[in-house]
């Protein structure tokens, strides 16, 4: 990924201090116009804005460890926990640098494509989004969800769980169709209805701010967990193991056993919170 | 949904006679012109093409049990299992019918809307499908699938399955934003990224064919089971349940387990094989 971010800087005509810790691969960058620092403190003293790209939060921590961060404004593009970018937030300003958490939506074949479709969530510093806001966006789009450095990461790790419970779906869907669809017959079919089934985000978000959870259902719960059965069923007949299905599905089941028949599923949401504390990083 | 479906016929000019368990139900159908009949044998006596849309597949039988299904055309738009279209068909044609089975990509309110987005996996007799296929597209698009009666409920099922695992992703995410994001911010977002993700689809449908998990993997399996640690630290920071997010997460860990760490997503999808053989309803 700091290649593909390297890459595009330097399309566009920023000048680029880079540093790796196996140097040998940053040498494409280098080849392409890149001054190659030795040490991590070098390359933050060569300007202003710092953008980390390491492996996860503790590995920024260790290669920025020994670099004057005094004036310096640090952007870290490292996937991590709101509790991680918070912390390191307080981490930056204890050492003088002002901090922003980037969240990235994009693999490193969609950076520096305008049209890619990536973006990076931003949030922390607005000081430093502002002050860099082209800079930043000539690898990706941008997206300043709000000072606090938190929010980056929630949105971040909101999308991406979201798109694993979608992915588990598909891979129960291709394990029932087996042998008997061609899974290049079911994918078109799959993509159209779920993407028509995205839109329901929608009426779940202003259920859950109004909290009426019956006006206008369509699709009741307790008819939701009757036909499940037949979702159970077809697994069983197919071979499939129903795994990925069933947690869920008990969800829905708890929150109809607690009364709320008439519901559509977003009260079931509520049954999600463990009751603990929010703990911090 | 027989009330849509029978609005959808009187509206368009289609002559119909109908029957419900509860009489009382049907009376809106009968003051639009529906014949109402007094027996289900009443009800198949009045024409050729005989539709039944009741709670499950049991329903169905027992609701025919004493009519004359000799010469008829049977449509069941009851939801059900492929096992149980299969069994509904072999009866079906031992009483002299001809059957196509049909799995109902809708809800009520999208039936008799031509832009509605709604269809109909039909699966069964083709000859059924031809001689009545402009009757059987009125209420909603219709999409034939195979002369396999049990074809249009596997299509449905897997639909549906898919669509249920999107939805626990979604809750997940919900749950995680919490109060920290409001969830109509959230929502569009959402929207957005599940949709460009359905894409993903396509890819994973062409390596099942092929049996090539690893070419051109942008995001290898090693590093996605890495970076899951991040969305269930996240989870637990939040005070949130990862019971929805486990079961896939583990898939994932099993085939990595099994030294693939090079492929994508696709290989895990061959774990959910019980290797129980497939029951017949
Ligand atoms: N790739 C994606 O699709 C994608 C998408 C969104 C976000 N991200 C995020 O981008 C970040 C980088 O991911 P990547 O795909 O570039 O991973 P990667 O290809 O595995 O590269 C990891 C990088 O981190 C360095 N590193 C690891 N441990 C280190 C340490 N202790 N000290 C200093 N450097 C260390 C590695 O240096 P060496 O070269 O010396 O090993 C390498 O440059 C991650 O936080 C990832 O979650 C990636
Ligand atoms: N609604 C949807 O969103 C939707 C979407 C796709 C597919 N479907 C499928 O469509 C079918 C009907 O669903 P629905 O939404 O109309 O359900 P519903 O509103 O609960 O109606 C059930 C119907 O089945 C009848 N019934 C139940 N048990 C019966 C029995 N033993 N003998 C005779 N009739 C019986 C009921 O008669 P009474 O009026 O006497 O109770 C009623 O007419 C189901 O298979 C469902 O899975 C529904």
């Amino acid at each position: 990924m700091g290649s593909a971010l390297g890459r595009a800087w330097l399309a566009a005509g920023h000048p680029l201090t880079v540093w790796n810790r196996s140097r040998e691969r940053a040498a494409s960058l280098a080849a392409a116009g890149a001054r190659l620092a030795a040490t991590p403190a070098e390359a933050v003293a060569a300007g202003g804005l710092v953008v980390g790209c390491v492996l996860d939060d503790a590995a920024l921590e260790e290669t920025l460890e020994g670099a004057d961060l005094g004036g310096r404004d640090l952007v870290s593009l490292v996937t991590g926990t709101p509790g991680q970018a918070r912390a390191r937030a307080r981490w930056a300003r204890s050492r003088g640098a002002r901090f922003l958490d980037g969240g990235i939506m994009a693999v490193p074949p969609m950076i520096g494509r305008p049209d890619g479709g990536g973006y990076v969530f931003y949030s922390g510093s607005a000081g430093l989004f502002e002050e860099h806001r082209a800079t930043l966006a000539v690898p990706a789009d941008t997206a300043y969800v709000g000072g606090d450095p938190g929010a980056a990461a929630l949105y971040d790790v909101a999308l991406l769980s979201a798109m694993y419970g979608m992915f588990a779906g598909v891979a129960h869907a291709f394990a029932l169709a087996g042998e008997e669809i061609a899974p290049t017959d079911l994918a078109p079919r799959l993509a159209a209805w779920l993407g028509a089934m995205t839109a329901s985000v929608h009426g779940t978000a202003r259920r859950l701010e109004s909290g009426d959870f019956t006006t206008g259902v369509v699709s009741p719960l307790a008819m939701q967990v009757a036909g499940s059965a037949t979702l159970l069923r077809t697994a069983e007949e197919r071979g499939v193991s129903p795994e990925l299905l069933t947690p869920y599905l008990d969800l829905l089941r708890r929150r109809l056993a607690e009364g709320h028949g008439l519901e559509d599923t977003t009260g079931a949401i509520g049954l999600l919170a463990t009751g603990r504390a929010p703990a911090e990083a």
